[in-house]
């Protein structure tokens, strides 16, 4: 295809993580800021390690980076090959949230002609602080102890996340955003760097996002921790020590999940009532009889395969908590993003249930009210939560089209 | 109030089960209909006990009776006084769904001049089969062993709940039954009722209900099953011999249940983004600092001292089985309704996504398209699932309306 056909002239040298055969310039970098890291807690980590992919090349003036941020499950490895079935749970770019093994979780979104444009923007990625995608958390070695942190990682929140990404950004040598976006988790952390470093970015695209959880989606995270912590098995959070992980309770909350990412209609339509290999109940009390039940069970095995029960944790922990009007306004929202000095695209999805279009709205609202540019489109599908990895087809034009008018403004 | 002043020469005399100070005549029974008790699976309960609740009084011709079916977690206890914290789980009456210590479940709904009004109606309700209220369950001593049945309980259906609370209506001499009534699990034995009886029953009021469970319902039980089969204190279901029960794993099961029937509107009101009795996140990883985790982890201890897990398991198993196109209509909605032969009231919660409205809108369009009498109310709510619970105001003179015609139709 067109889009991946690109001058050899302007391919850079081969680099050792390089990724072979990716027509877009692919790279993985372990960034490893100076410590130590301050984190809003108080408390310090000693030493910050950052796991990082990039797409694209930096212009001369170092104007067009687009940071992408993961959500929850998701990792540095947004784009292109790599990571794959082979990848341990501490592993780099392991966990791909994509059903395709070992390419990225927003590959549709990001190369050569896609929403984020490799030809025009340096696109970044950096797995999550407090995450198991190589990015320092609760698998990382304790320096004090030589131990894993386990447990004893401290608690922390999307604006630590946001901090440690932006020492990561430092050590790439770029110190402005042209944009920001992410999904979900992700979209929380554009909103938040939108408040905390105003004049450090241009454009923010939060997709699927709120500037705070509802009640609801508050309940289905705790649910899920809950489900976690109370797993014998996580033996108060050392189970590395033990040998034996706590894979029922992490089933638990990746079931949990993931029913808040689909649609009642997406599900009706994909499973309905269907029965998996037989047509009659099996008659068996604890058999996973329908379609849907086995999907479940299938999807929380692989995603124990690939994941830290830890890690869930302070992830979940630290999206509960955000709370962009609290943190930023004394619990006005309007009073939080009067801080912004970028224009935001706001992308929600009719059927997404866990972070529902009113919330965006809600969102819009705020920043309209403060007059700042803000567009919000609600796009209308039945995958969910899940449509910000599905429904690229859909998102990409709106995202071009506003990155490319930022474009404009930045061209001389 | 008036609705509570009878002549006192219509009073019964007390019986040894009445319950004192309670206006209007209100019996606790154990029926004990003669076994053996064959379920669709071909097994056999050698004996049948069956924990029944009746108000008011029976006419002569035996023609007034209304049967309250309950839902998963609610029992024969459905008005009145009665039950109360004492209870163990295996207690009779013990597991009303009530907010209130010991007031039956659906005290609002039945008693005189109330939606089943016990001046006309003689209302019983019995315990489910399968369940922990007193009815034969799997904590009902086996014959053979001596032992509590516990996992080794026959897997039950819905039809043979349905079929249990026929043996113990003929038990009470009651042949025919004016109505059936019950939300959520219980409308689907009135539904059932009406496919399998179609002779014995006038009219079917079933409320937030449906004719077979959605995919994002099943996968929601399934979760909650899996928490409970899961827990290593389940210990295979063997758990009452070992002392120790999987109270975390039913934690957790009726932590999701219980968000599933509340609605995303009722929670921001209810909860909203509120902590509980603090002003700042406590910073401690398991912490239930929003009030919503902290009703989330109070409903879940008191429902784990009131219910069985594996009574969760076998009714939460036959509930997602219903299933009335496929037993009754090979898989055709409109073939399984063309046996009924009463009038139908559907009663739907705009906010219940559960048990959603168009799924009692469909019933009622196969019901219409057979020519059979029905009618359908969607209610406007925000209380979800829950509101057949709560709704009662707003249900009352839509049910009354509908039986008093029945009963017309039955004045010679």
């Amino acid at each position: 295809m067109a889009q991946n056909v690109r001058p050899a002239g302007r391919r850079p040298p081969p680099e050792p993580w390089e990724i072979p055969g990716n027509a877009v310039p692919h790279r993985r970098r372990r960034l490893t800021p100076p410590g130590p890291f301050r984190l809003e807690s108080g408390e310090v980590l000693a030493e910050l390690e950052i796991a990082c992919e990039t797409w694209g090349e930096p212009d001369r003036d170092g104007q067009n980076t687009v940071l992408i941020c993961p959500a929850l499950s998701a990792d540095a490895h947004a784009a292109g090959r790599g990571g794959g079935p082979e990848s341990a749970v501490d592993g780099f770019g392991a966990a791909s949230a994509s059903g395709k093994e070992g390419l990225g979780w927003w590959d549709p979104m990001i190369g050569s002609g896609k929403a984020f444009d490799t030809d025009r923007f340096h696109v970044v990625c950096m797995s999550l602080l407090g995450g198991c995608g190589g990015t320092t958390g609760p698998l990382s070695v304790n320096p004090d102890t030589g131990q894993p942190y386990g447990p004893d990682f401290p608690v922390i929140t999307v604006g630590d996340i946001v901090r440690a990404s932006r020492s990561g950004l430092h050590e790439l040598g770029v110190r402005r955003l042209r944009g920001i976006s992410g999904g979900s988790l992700g979209g929380m952390q554009a909103l938040e760097w939108a408040a905390r470093f105003p004049d450090e970015v241009d454009a923010v695209v939060a997709v699927a996002s709120t500037a705070g959880l509802s009640a609801q989606g508050i309940g289905w995270n705790w649910i899920a921790r809950s489900a976690i912590s109370g797993d014998p098995a996580w033996r108060g959070g050392r189970y590395l020590e033990e040998g034996a992980r706590p894979v029922q309770g992490l089933a638990i909350a990746r079931m949990v999940g993931h029913l808040t990412y689909l649609s009642a209609a997406g599900m009706a339509k994909k499973f309905g009532r269907r029965l998996q290999d037989r047509q009659e109940f099996s008659g068996d009390l604890q058999a996973a009889d329908f379609q849907v039940e086995s999907y479940l069970v299938h999807q929380a095995a692989k995603f124990n395969r690939r994941f830290d029960a830890n890690a869930y944790l302070f992830l979940s922990h630290a999206l509960t908590r955000f709370d962009l009007a609290k943190r930023h306004g004394d619990g006005d929202l309007e009073a939080a993003v009067e801080r912004f000095r970028c224009r935001t695209l706001l992308l929600s999805f009719s059927s997404d249930w866990l972070y529902p279009s009113s919330d965006s709205r809600r969102l819009a609202a705020a920043l309209e009210a403060r007059r700042k540019r803000v567009v919000h489109y609600k796009i209308e599908t039945t995958y969910g939560h899940d449509s910000f990895l599905l429904e690229a087809g859909r998102m990409t034009p709106i995202v071009r089209r506003f990155l490319t008018a930022e474009e404009e403004r930045h061209t001389p």
